[in-house]
């Protein structure tokens, strides 16, 4: 269809392209006015909203605009030029801030300064690029100098621009300008950056200019226009910068439009000792304690309380001995936040000349110890309620609850302590670069990575180290706060650490460890400690038991576990598994004493049925008494018990000398057994001779199956236990299987029970982890009593891709984005998903009560287990300590769908009062 | 719900049981009247049936009664008790045979006897059992001697029937009657059994009730009544037999309820040397020629000729010398016949005393070149239609024209000549026995069974060889009719050879053959050739060519070829492929000189694309010669080229002294190639690195190719061949995967264009091959404009079947019936095709137009044809020998499914008009 209508083309111009004055880009806040709201986070970036919300609340925002994420997007889009008109409509915003603050851009008699800021609408920290001190040149800082009569501050200001200005918008490295601090520091035998003279602080501004032509081939630019354009240029090419797009890919970011642009009014932190700068929380993101938890700098720029580079003062003690009017100023603040937001906040904060200045204010990202905590109080205090509170709670974060901590008995060899950056205990052994700590871990290694301070280029290595251990930086330090966001232990600032990243060794207290050291931190208490410390298991108590309370309250989706032995069954029931989905049996058989028979059974003749049976005779005491541990240890609750799986190679020995061994107990030769395995092996064993196969081949396994498990349920009935068995037949594809199997699993069943003179009821269903049995399911339901989805496999045939096989070629497919995330380790919803709806939807036609569960990996995974809630399924099972996570997720997933239920009856009849319950939706869909 | 009202179960006990007067289980035939009529067969059998309407048409069928097949079913479901009240209705039914023949069963002054015989709704030839000559005994046997003045013949007929019912009734072996018979004939220095006098019959009764009573504790039955009982119970035990299930099994008959009993009046071929009794074809069943085509023998009953032991008379050469009278008659036979069944009838008859009886007639079975001829020749005699024509042809039986045959140039050392039973050309080692022949056959030799004579135990082994070579037996002998239903080469009734069974050895002319020695046997001629003789490829000319002609008129699906050579294109073109399906690249890379250069590029490092690239440019023009080979021989139509599909490791040499080689000639160490070997090794190969996964590790593979593709259809246009290129991806899952690949292509194809100034049209789509594919197959048709079905890999991946492993469970999934066949062989339409149906449905609901076919070996295959047909696929591809089968399957399925659609019409409407038309339907349905 060709476009010959003048009029359809202007209709669909509007989001086509960026012609003037049909797309607003630019958006004013300051002087207790917005254009922009809370709710345009998607628009103008989560630091965007909120200036223009705290300027609307009254707070001391230093005016400033947002230029849109969309812009963003049409710059990466259109071969990275600025969209057309854009610097129009920013000059015509920058005459609005002028005139709010009273200043004059690019004037040397009343200069206004400008920062240029990222922000996304997902808080990226450290990610993107900020230039400050915008609108400085030679003219303009001697203008600075007379207004502010602080010489040496105009001067630390200029350098400060040309320094980032060149670094972050032309590219020029770091190192370079920080060379040339220090050759004038060294010149002028001082050490710190503050003891810098005013003279001293004008020859690295010459220094710098120089640097940048050296270069760059031109001057430093003079045209503070030409400045805050580059400024804002390079901001946007920052998006798409590696460092951000892999930190998009770890958090799996996804969705967004690009980054927003915020220029705002400089304010200082750096005019002089009543002036400073800080970071601060509402709230404790660590131990969730509710206390103003901050940290400041005196005389300094926002940035070096980020980077590290100083140690900061803590605000709940140092700051009222400062200044008592801004202490109380920043309590105040701090109240005022969480009523408005009703969320734990992250801001920031400038103190110029002693008037208070808020340049941002985000959600703040805490650990799951904290937000569990803060959730629940947050519950007592009124702020939010119970759905809100358990929506708080990412399901993956509890990992971080569930993990284990160090042993509280065990003898620690403390040798230093930092800061408590982020809780948890991380045991590995030193490395002292960020690509030493991601190869040592990929090759099997556990590390812990060992860095005076960390870089927003360091953090592929932080997430793949066990651990973070730094010597300099605050608790709101680099290191700490990626830390923190994922839940990985790390101690912070432990200044006593000498560490040499080149020599590859840490020296402390006179002693050197080197990379094959091991050592222990504690991220709770800040200690560092020589060797591998135990562990114990993590409880459920406080404020977590009474989340996942509350989320039981709400979930209607069932949690099993997948276990095979008493213990693993009893640590899920304690962690709340409503039964075992998944028990495999035949890692019963891998026992050494058991193994033995299970070989002399394989190793019979394929004709030999009474050589067959006897071996198995031998295994079925063994097989009981497993049953009876479980049975008894899920009293009262369901337990699925999976038929032997695995091809029968899987139990013969590979070496010769143990096949020697066998050979001289079973009395046959070593080319038998040899024979036998050479037999046995298969092209491609995952599709192979294995699952219900084995059963149809040599249904005396079966029968001995079927007869271990009953004669345990009946020993365990007379007992009191109460026992409610479901038999699972692995790997079926057609409903003729699954009969064959049912009359011999009945007859042993009845043959039993008589011999016991005992009933028990039991349940007899399948697994779906074949294709053919999903898109049979409706035939599969005739025989089968329950479904259990075998996703694993069913995700391997469903796609065609080998679990051992696939990471050939699957890291290609994910860096292209041909597949958006690893099918194994979340549901292929569009593939393997339409298949497992498909199936439940036919077999709950042919048996509308056909109880339908998950076992397999994706039992556990948040993203999983919402799918599930979706299609309908009863219960999903997961190991153990995946339990909560996978109660949560079940929460979260029924409070979302009956939440956007009514979102959606509201949408149609446009009532206004849903509008609430629609928020609450819509935040929750985000997590 | 349970069945509490009288009235309600009365209604259901109809079918379920088998009370007393509900069912009628036997239907009279006799002087002209009949019970039961041709449409019947289900119930009455083809036997059965035929008999009743030979009854009506007034030919001289000895009077006598059917048994139906559900008496049959209700017996050995009813745990093999002859069902109550059957043997009263046998009883009355038994009277009016006594009326109409005027004869009484067990009456010594007049007696009837009676012949007890099976017969299936399909024709089992020699499967089941068969009694003659029920009715006698001690005294019966004196009344006849009275009655017939022919105390030879009656004492003959009564040793017939001792040994009948104690070896087929009650299972006495064989060969003890035959050693008794033996011993008698050495005793009195005679031959034949004709030689023998009465007096030797006598003892020959004698010794076979010693016989009897010895092996069974009992005396052979006196009573006439229990021996028709035992007879019946026989042949209905005889339907669960051992061999009958396994013919079922080879020769996939499915459906039946059983086999039905007929029971008739004995007529004797052995009264005498006016008697005789003879088999008849109405045409001939082996090259089709309209000439009655019969044998006989004088003095004998019918089981003298099926078995082979006496080599019969030629009907048309030696029955005019012998009887004129007879021989008109049956002339007259021939003709009614066929005109009353417009086809090829197979019968049976007995002349007795000079008077012809009609013991059975039957559809008659023909090789494939004969069912060619016979329905082309009947069209043009008007005795059926083209689409009649067209149906009788089974598709699959056009495999047998599609061999070669021997070179007609090749010298031949014919070392002896046989009746030409089967025609077809069969080259073969020498197998004595059919276990012999059906293990080495397994082994992967190729042999032929050399035997005496066959018997119905040897049909495995006769299915295995490949070719039947017999020294007895005529043209109706068991190995003739076995072969030829079968399509398989046999030579029969060659006389001069001496097949020493046990020594393994055939001695002829003074030279002797052993197990290892190879002989060619040509079924057209009847020579035995010694040595391999070299063959020929068929052509498609004559009738063959007319019925293909009318197959095509019918039908609607396209027929491709999988052709990756410009020869196997010819081929194909010439049994008349529409296109090529699916050429394959990767056999294009095994030339030696190609080998070296892709092997060059799989041992590049993963990272050097260079390297990998050098390496192709060396295979480009390779690949473009091919594609133009292949182009100029399917000038004018389509061409599917499926890119690079196996994984990489396939390419490296496995053996040391290559890998050596190889090492050399690169100049690189022996280990580093293991190491890459060892590297590429993958756990399940056939869910690994393969397929588009190569092309998008190795995005350089797929530019090389698409280029060869497009450079060689660019030379090809400006020749003037019209190019019909489609560009085909391998094991696509996801729609991104064909985005990735289509982008690469179009930008390939693009440059190549420009680079050779001329514009080729070409498709781009993929295979469905993982079930992902064809779940999202509405994704996948948004990029894909054509869909071409792999259902090797998608049945492998569909039910998790490994193809290299799958015989470790298939056999006894097969035997235990749970599936019905296999899988790689005939589409699973209840699994695998509802994936296909689905994919179709969802594709064409993306893309109206998207063009679907099936390549791998269902393609081949009738049943899938029609499933194909079925489903709306555009074309099947298959190996161009099975090119013409394909054709025809999707006529039957064309004709077939316009038959069946007014058919049911017509049954809501009751409309009487459309019988005929629900006939040919019917019939249909069962080829």
């Amino acid at each position: 269809m060709a476009a010959s209508k003048g009029k359809s083309v202007k209709k669909t111009s509007k989001s086509a392209s960026a012609g003037k004055g049909l797309k607003k880009r630019v958006y004013f806040f300051g002087a207790g006015k917005a254009e922009g709201t809370t709710a345009m986070k998607a628009l103008l970036g989560g630091k965007g909203a909120n200036l223009a919300d705290m300027t609307m609340a009254g707070l001391p925002v230093p005016p400033g605009f947002t230029i849109t994420t969309e812009t963003c997007k049409d710059y990466n889009d259109g071969g990275q030029k600025l969209p057309r008109g854009l610097m129009e409509e920013v000059r015509s915003h920058l005459a609005k801030v002028e005139k709010a603050v009273g200043k004059k851009f690019g004037d040397p008699k009343n200069p206004l300064l400008l920062a240029c800021r990222s922000g996304a609408a997902v808080s990226m920290p450290g990610m993107m690029d900020t230039v400050l001190n915008i609108g400085l040149n030679d003219e303009v800082v001697a203008g600075l100098v007379k207004l502010t009569n602080n010489e040496r501050f105009a001067y630390d200001s200029y350098r400060r621009l040309i320094n980032m200005f060149g670094d972050t918008v032309k590219g020029i490295d770091h190192h370079y300008f920080e060379h040339e601090l220090s050759e004038v520091k060294k010149n002028r035998g001082v050490e710190l950056d503050t003891d810098l003279d005013t003279e001293a602080l004008k020859e690295v501004v010459q220094r710098y200019k120089k640097i940048y032509r050296h270069h760059l081939g031109e001057d430093f630019p003079q045209n503070p226009l030409k400045q805050i354009e580059a400024a804002i240029e390079a901001v946007f090419l920052s998006w798409m910068g590696d460092r951000a797009i892999r930190y998009r890919q770890i958090n799996d970011i996804r969705g967004l439009l690009g980054t927003a642009v915020n220029v705002q009014t400089m304010v200082f932190g750096n005019t002089g000792d009543d002036s400073a700068t800080g970071v601060a929380f509402t709230r404790n993101p660590s131990t969730g304690e509710n206390r103003f938890f901050g940290e400041f700098l005196i005389n300094a720029q926002g940035e070096d309380v980020v980077a590290g580079i100083r140690t900061p003062l803590d605000c709940q003690s140092e700051m009222p001995k400062w200044s008592t009017k801004s202490w109380k100023e920043l309590l105040k603040v701090k109240d005022l936040l969480e009523k408005r937001y009703r969320d734990v906040q992250d801001f920031e904060f400038t103190i110029e000349n002693g008037k208070l200045y808020m340049l941002q204010t985000r959600t703040g990202k805490r650990n799951t110890v904290a937000a569990v905590r803060i959730a629940a109080e947050m519950v007592k205090e009124k702020l939010i309620d119970e759905k809100t509170a358990v929506l708080r709670i990412d399901p993956a974060s509890l990992d971080q609850l569930l993990h284990p901590a160090f042993d509280p008995k065990a003898q620690r060899n403390v040798i230093a302590t930092g800061l408590p950056a982020s809780p948890g205990a991380a045991v590995g052994k030193c490395a002292f670069t960020a690509d030493e700590a991601h190869e040592r871990t990929q090759a099997g290694e556990k590390v812990l990575l060992i860095r005076k301070e960390t870089s927003p280029e360091d953090v592929q290595g932080m997430h793949s180290a066990a651990g973070i251990l730094t010597s300099t930086g605050g608790m709101t330090s680099h290191a700490a706060v990626v830390a923190r966001g994922w839940g990985k232990t790390c101690v912070a600032g432990a200044g006593a650490l000498q560490i040499d990243e080149k020599g590859r060794r840490l020296i402390v207290g006179g002693k050197t460890y080197g990379p094959n050291d091991w050592l222990s931190i504690d991220g709770s208490t800040g200690e560092i400690i020589e060797g591998q410390l135990g562990t114990v298991d993590p409880e459920m108590t406080g404020p977590f038991a009474t989340i996942m309370k509350w989320a039981d309250k709400y979930r209607t989706l069932k949690v099993r576990t997948n276990a095979d032995t008493p213990h693993d069954a009893t640590v899920a029931r304690n962690f709340g598994a409503e039964g075992i989905g998944l028990c495999r049996t035949e890692h019963m058989f891998f026992d050494h004493e058991r193994i033995h028979h299970m070989r002399e059974m394989i190793l019979a003749n394929k004709k030999d049925v009474e050589a067959r049976k006897k071996a198995l005779a031998q295994l079925l005491p063994y097989q009981r008494e497993d049953f009876i541990g479980i049975f008894k240890a899920m009293n009262g609750l369901p337990v699925t018990v999976r038929l032997l799986d695995p091809p029968l190679h899987e139990f013969l020995p590979q070496q010769e000398s143990e096949q020697k061994a066998l050979a001289q107990s079973l009395k046959i030769t070593v080319e038998e057994i040899q024979a036998r395995i050479s037999q046995l092996h298969e092209a491609n064993p995952m599709l192979g001779h294995r699952g219900d196969r084995l059963a149809i081949t040599y249904p005396e396994i079966l029968e001995m199956q079927v007869r271990a498990i009953i004669e345990a349920a009946c020993l365990c009935k007379k007992q009191g236990v109460k026992v409610l068995p479901e038999i699972m037949i692995p790997l079926a594809g057609t409903k003729a299987e699954l009969d064959f199997c049912r009359k011999i699993t009945v007859e042993t069943a009845d043959l039993v029970m008589k011999e016991m003179k005992t009933k028990v009821n039991y349940l007899y269903g399948t697994m779906i982890e074949v294709p053919r049995a999903a898109v049979t399911a409706d035939e599969m339901a005739q025989t089968a009593e329950f479904f259990s989805f075998g996703t694993n496999d069913l995700t391997q045939m469903t796609f065609g891709y080998s679990r051992d096989d696939v990471n050939t070629f699957l890291p290609d497919y994910l860096e292209k984005e041909i597949l958006e995330r690893d099918p194994f380790q979340s549901i292929d919803q569009g593939g393997v998903g339409k298949l497992v709806r498909l199936a439940v939807d036919l077999g709950r036609g042919t048996r509308a009560d056909l109880k339908c569960g998950i076992c397999g990996e994706h039992g556990g995974d948040p993203k999983s287990v919402h799918f599930c809630h979706q299609v309908g399924l009863n219960y999903v099972s997961c190991s153990p300590f995946r339990v909560p996570i996978a109660r949560l997720a079940a929460a979260h997933a029924a409070i979302q769908s009956s939440a956007s239920a009514p979102k959606a009856k509201a949408a149609k009849g446009k009532a206004s009062g849903a509008k609430g319950k629609a928020k609450t939706a819509k935040k929750a869909k985000k997590r």
